[in-house]
């Protein structure tokens, strides 16, 4: 192709408004930004991205919903978008992978098909949340795992650490545990035992991190911390909880001031919402796979898509998944 | 004292700004509202109060702070404030309690001096969660127990639809289950135990809700069901996270508008940004104990304290108690 950057497979079946949003986005990536493509899906539905510079239109016959069961469609549609995408990453054909579909079948074919990093218990999710004025905090993991053991946090831990300073530059992440109180000894038994653990443990020197020990549900977004680490239950809950409230409280405050007299005011409200909305913060990662595997929100709009390929073309240009195999081994 | 509202024991030594907040958000109910109160601390810190109509100072040496363990200082600060409020509930000489000081503290006084009511596995905090141009929304447990069994949650879920109807008046609560997912069979092993209990039982008919299954993060805030169960760990890490971050994002929002050409848009913002600020919606409530216990934030003002105090002795006058007991029998 050309191009010096790697090249991300986008699953252009997935997402509410796939496959036009996705191939809109993937056009401003290989546009734009000269990301090489390749745009998997019913080639009779991407059309419109025929001859784009940059794209390689791959067929896949086969849609993964978001009702479908993750696991158990990731094994069966094996000529879906996102399995097929996920086998382009395994066969070198692409650096990255990009979803906007189904989460769970993202992070099923990711694991399936990519495969996991040898040494890692369990992949996870890491998703950047927006402080103002400064870098943003990682929240991992995300939802992929309902249940976790304290090992498994130790590992999201260093992972999260690794992909902070990748992704945002930040020379030694401070990693803290979330929590119910500030106090040493406050949380639940996985806590407890994932704070001895990390307080007893060599993982922070390994991956060039600092033990802050301790994060409040409120400090997920002051910047109190750039990582912190809790089960998957939790940290979907808590990431659902965060994009819905400001979406609904900003939109609030948006409509207010565009109905009042001052509406102009709008200008200047608009760009500082847009640093707090979670999900302008950037896509999620599944860490812990032996490929860049980045997963966006099913509502996202093309201008999101296009910044998420870039961001995973970056990724996978990076050297993250490189250096997780050598912490991991 | 003359007066008709059930006597709120006021814990006048806990909370940011204890006495003086506590004194005056006192003098405010007592006077504006018609609250009578037992206001207890050291009585040399309580000079302000004095002669005050409808406040009566009651004499407690000590005071437990915010970071004393809070059952063992229930039980070794007998002539602490919180539990000398406790013990005034217990006496039958007040009729609720509140609190802004130490929460656990708060709940084991209550747990150890009231007493938890017949039939309840544990007591639980309720708190509710401001929904735009609805009644609110009660989340809980947010912290009184950071592990849980599906039985507990079952409890939570009916004391909770009592209460959303006693304070909101929602004649037919709709009562769900906090998870990761919309689809059934998402969640951790607590929550999928729940729900099949749920599904399963007689505990809404007993308690006229009507149980709407699995909870997003996302609908929190957004008028999709009354009540939402949870374990106390996760209810209070999402609390927290909710009000910290509407806290830091309503600050940027108001400081842009402040200093810019357009403050006077200030005034139409704010009526928004109270309506969306958890910490404005209510006091939290623990649920079980055979008597109103009530918990305000420790940066409460003497405002929203008197909102409590006033909240409080509505509870006492509501019969929630009886009708906890009774249902629990």
């Amino acid at each position: 192709m050309g191009s010096e950057l790697p090249i991300v497979a986008v699953d252009a079946m997935g997402g509410d408004g796939a496959p036009g949003v996705m191939v809109e986005g993937a056009r401003i990536a290989a546009t734009d930004f000269g990301v090489p493509i390749l745009l998997v899906g019913r080639p009779q539905e991407l059309e419109q991205a025929e001859g784009i510079d940059g794209i390689t239109i791959v067929a896949a016959s086969e849609v993964i919903g978001m009702g479908d069961e993750p696991a158990a469609s990731v094994r069966t549609k094996k000529d879906s978008s996102i399995v097929v995408g996920a086998k382009a990453v395994k066969d070198g054909e692409a650096s990255a992978l990009l979803s906007a579909g189904n989460t769970g079948a993202a992070m099923a074919a990711s694991l399936l098909r990519i495969g996991r990093i040898r040494g890692v218990s369990r992949p996870a999710i890491a998703v950047p949340l927006p402080v103002l004025g400064s870098t943003p905090t990682t929240l991992m993991d995300c939802g992929a795992n309902a249940e976790a053991q304290p090992e498994w946090l130790v590992q999201f831990a260093q992972m999260g650490a690794i992909y902070n300073r990748t992704r945002f530059g930040v020379e030694r992440p401070r990693v803290g545990v979330l929590t119910i109180g500030e106090e040493a000894g406050k949380g639940n038994t996985l806590v407890k035992e994932t704070v001895a653990l990390m307080e007893a443990g060599e993982w922070a020197h390994k991956c060039g991190a600092e033990f802050v020990g301790n994060v409040e549900g409120g400090d997920l977004m002051s910047g109190f911390a750039d990582v912190v680490v809790c089960d998957g239950f939790t940290g979907n809950v808590v990431l659902k909880a965060l994009e819905g409230t400001t979406a609904l409280a900003f939109d609030a405050i948006r409509t207010t001031i565009a109905d009042s007299e001052f509406s102009e005011a709008s200008e200047i409200i608009e760009p500082v919402i847009r640093q707090l909305e979670p999900q302008h913060t950037g896509s999620a990662m599944l860490l812990g796979v032996k490929g860049v595997s980045m997963i966006s929100h099913g509502s996202s709009s093309p201008y999101t898509i296009s910044n998420a390929i870039r961001t995973a073309s970056e990724m996978a240009n990076s050297g993250i998944v490189p250096e997780l195999r050598a912490l991991m081994a």
